[in-house]
């Protein structure tokens, strides 16, 4: 008998369509507003709705919530869930699934809606797709990092074992509904998080964002994305929304021809290389987007020590990101072997190889695969040199060899 | 303002091409035998496999598998978990996990290998798909119900809160390998179990199938689907060979149009409509394949009600199950109140539809959206009769009306 003889085999072989949208609608809590009622496929659904509610937005929006329901007459039972990092957790997840069982929600008719920030979008996003094997939910995103970035995301992760994201699945919401009026309640920090996911995306692939972000990053967070009060002449909301726009549309491109991720050289890792383990050792003191606006900076160190970009335009990198008050630099990123710790497990992650992206420019990326370890170091140096200052070290160019 | 109006959106459309294949291969843990070792995509991959044993394969098989990862060279990690349903937790998926961040595995080039059951292998299965949000694996099925059903299955699922596969995905290894020389040691009631898989599968769509289980399904168990003894005129491998895969052929065939489910008319869940609440509260009692057994015969007691399928063949699907050893009723399925609230579940499942796929022939089905409680009531008088008896009550056909 010869071992290694094949018998009978079988493939199977086919594809799985998928579709989601994200929808930009003004006054989503208003009862007259028929958004967050119809489901995916169309109709109103039937059977009781969950509703999972940030705990922010619960205290700050719960009644209004409430109200719309129940003006629309429609059975809903609420869970109310913390946000912040720790709480990406599978025990959150399970605590979904435990509600999900007490509605007794069913497989297509009844999807849950997920209001917060990034956070609970996650969580909901994990129990959801593991639910009955995955159900549909409706994702709407609070905070401004989960308005640029979450709501066009088809992925969701918890945290586990110490590690970001280390659990988690790709099933997209087929629905996520924007409404920017939920970012005036966003603290100040808040905001500067989310905007260091607008900075990723602009200087990845759209100079006009960066400019516009060197132009009114800093007053749309002081104005926090609104509308200003009708007759005073405030920055127009037309500013917010291209800002808002933008980033969701370039997100958009980025993900649909690579959904699953099977490239591994993706630009919109570009501020997530070196980050993860930092933002995860730095918990609770870093947030997620002002860990990738230093992983953004740390970078363009690295394009720059390469001659990738020129001296200027990294100046001009760090003064914008200074300019929305997201700091460039962080202890931890001045730390060699904890930043190479990082990027041994990015390798990990992006199976075997580097796939680092770096500036060629403003809004355009290469990919490397050849960083050394003299090079982390050299940019390390850097990052020291811009910690606590406000232009690094006096009288030298922020990215200057030693 | 209009509340009602939508302002911008975006919608991301694609397709995720999904391919995995199904080998038999004969002699799996001879080290001459590569198909273990080469991963897919191809090449043998890098960096150390975990390799998940079930405990009574690590028992029966351990020293061979691990003889096989040494003699070629590879560098392994053992895991080894218990089989059984109750062990299809999350918290076995967790320990899973565990090991994957202990060994290191990247996201591509070292996919583990599960050794086992149909239980270690839903949760490697998920455990599998949540890593990295989802890594490839191995699976080699080592039991009559793994190499025949779980083998072909995209999906993965866990118990939890008190139901079956609650929680899991749709993510298929990317390789499956059959090696019917495992069945060797598998107990007589485990072969029994798959056996209730592979005569459901003969009832929806293969009379020669259905045939073959008439002719020879107590000798299959009987020698284990293995060859006879060289010389000797015992049952020949052929058979057993033709058995699995024309239940892997045809498990094949109805899983590829239908792979997420989308249409919750599956003639695959025949035998699987009213048995999942029975078989968890009679846990650890009933096999799934134990159960299945009986739903097909429930099943087939409803259509004999309405007449479509006559008492002979009734007769006939009751009396090809017991050569089986395959139990066709049990004192759960005679309780009313319970296989309501079972097909209450099976509704929600399928989104509020009954969607009974209901035999109008041996190899045939349609799917039934009207069934009545009297006739639920009726098919447990049926199961009643059934009970602890060899062909119903005296004198009466089996499937007769009070
Ligand atoms: N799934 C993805 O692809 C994806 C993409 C990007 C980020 N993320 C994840 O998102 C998370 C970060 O999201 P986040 O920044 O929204 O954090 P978050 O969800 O913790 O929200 C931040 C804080 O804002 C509060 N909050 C939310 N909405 C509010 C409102 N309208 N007014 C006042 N307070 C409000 C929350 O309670 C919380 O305290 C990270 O875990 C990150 O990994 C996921
Ligand atoms: N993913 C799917 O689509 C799918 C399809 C069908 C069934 N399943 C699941 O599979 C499970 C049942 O699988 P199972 O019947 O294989 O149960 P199991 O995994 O519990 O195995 C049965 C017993 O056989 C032992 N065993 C395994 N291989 C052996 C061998 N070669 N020799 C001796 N003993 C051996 C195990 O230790 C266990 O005690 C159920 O939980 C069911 O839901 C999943
Ligand atoms: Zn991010
Ligand atoms: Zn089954």
């Amino acid at each position: 008998m010869n071992h290694a003889s094949r018998q009978q085999s079988w493939k199977i072989q086919t594809e799985l369509p998928v579709a989601y949208e994200i929808v930009e609608s003004h006054g989503l809590l208003n009862p007259e507003n028929p958004e967050l009622l119809t489901i995916p496929g169309g109709g109103r659904g039937s059977g009781t709705r969950l509703v999972i509610l940030d705990h922010s937005v619960d205290e700050l929006y719960g009644a209004a919530v409430r109200a719309y329901f129940s003006e629309n007459e429609v059975k809903v039972e609420y869970l109310t869930l913390p946000g912040s990092e720790e709480n990406k957790s599978i025990e959150r997840v399970l605590e979904v699934v435990n509600k999900l069982n007490e509605v007794g929600t069913n497989r297509l008719s009844s999807p849950p809606i997920v209001i917060g920030g990034g956070v609970v979008a996650d969580v909901v996003g994990l129990a959801a797709s593991l639910y009955r094997r995955g159900i549909p939910f409706v994702r709407v995103p609070t905070t401004l990092l989960g308005q640029v970035d979450v709501s066009v995301a088809a992925k969701s992760g918890i945290n586990y074992g110490g590690y970001r994201n280390r659990l988690g699945a790709y099933t997209p919401p087929p629905r996520t509904l924007i409404d920017r009026s939920f970012l005036a309640t966003v603290p100040d920090r808040q905001l500067r998080n989310g905007m260091g996911e607008i900075f990723k995306m602009a200087l990845i692939k759209d100079l006009r964002l960066f400019e516009l972000l060197e132009e009114y990053g800093a007053e749309l967070i002081e104005t926090r994305f609104q509308d200003p009060e009708p007759g005073s002449d405030g920055l127009p909301g037309t500013v917010a929304d291209e800002v808002i726009g933008r980033a969701i549309a370039g997100m958009a491109e980025e993900l649909q021809p690579n959904l699953w991720e099977k490239d591994l050289k993706r630009s919109v890792d570009y501020g997530h290389s070196f980050s993860p383990l930092v933002e995860m050792r730095a918990l609770p003191e870093l947030l997620h987007g002002e860990a990738v606006a230093m992983d953004c900076v740390f970078s363009a160190l690295i394009a720059a020590g390469r001659g990738l970009i020129d001296g200027g335009r990294l100046e001009r990198i760090v003064a914008v990101a200074r300019r929305m008050g997201l700091e460039p630099s962080h202890p931890l990123f001045c730390d060699v072997a904890l930043v190479l710790e990082g990027l041994a497990d990015t390798v990990l992650h992006r199976d075997g190889m580097q796939n680092l992206p770096m500036l060629t420019a403003i809004g355009e990326v290469c990919f490397l695969n050849d960083v050394t370890e003299a090079e982390i170091e050299r940019a390390c140096d850097g990052m020291a040199r811009l910690l606590g200052t406000d232009a690094g070290r006096p009288g030298r160019p922020v990215g200057a060899d030693r």
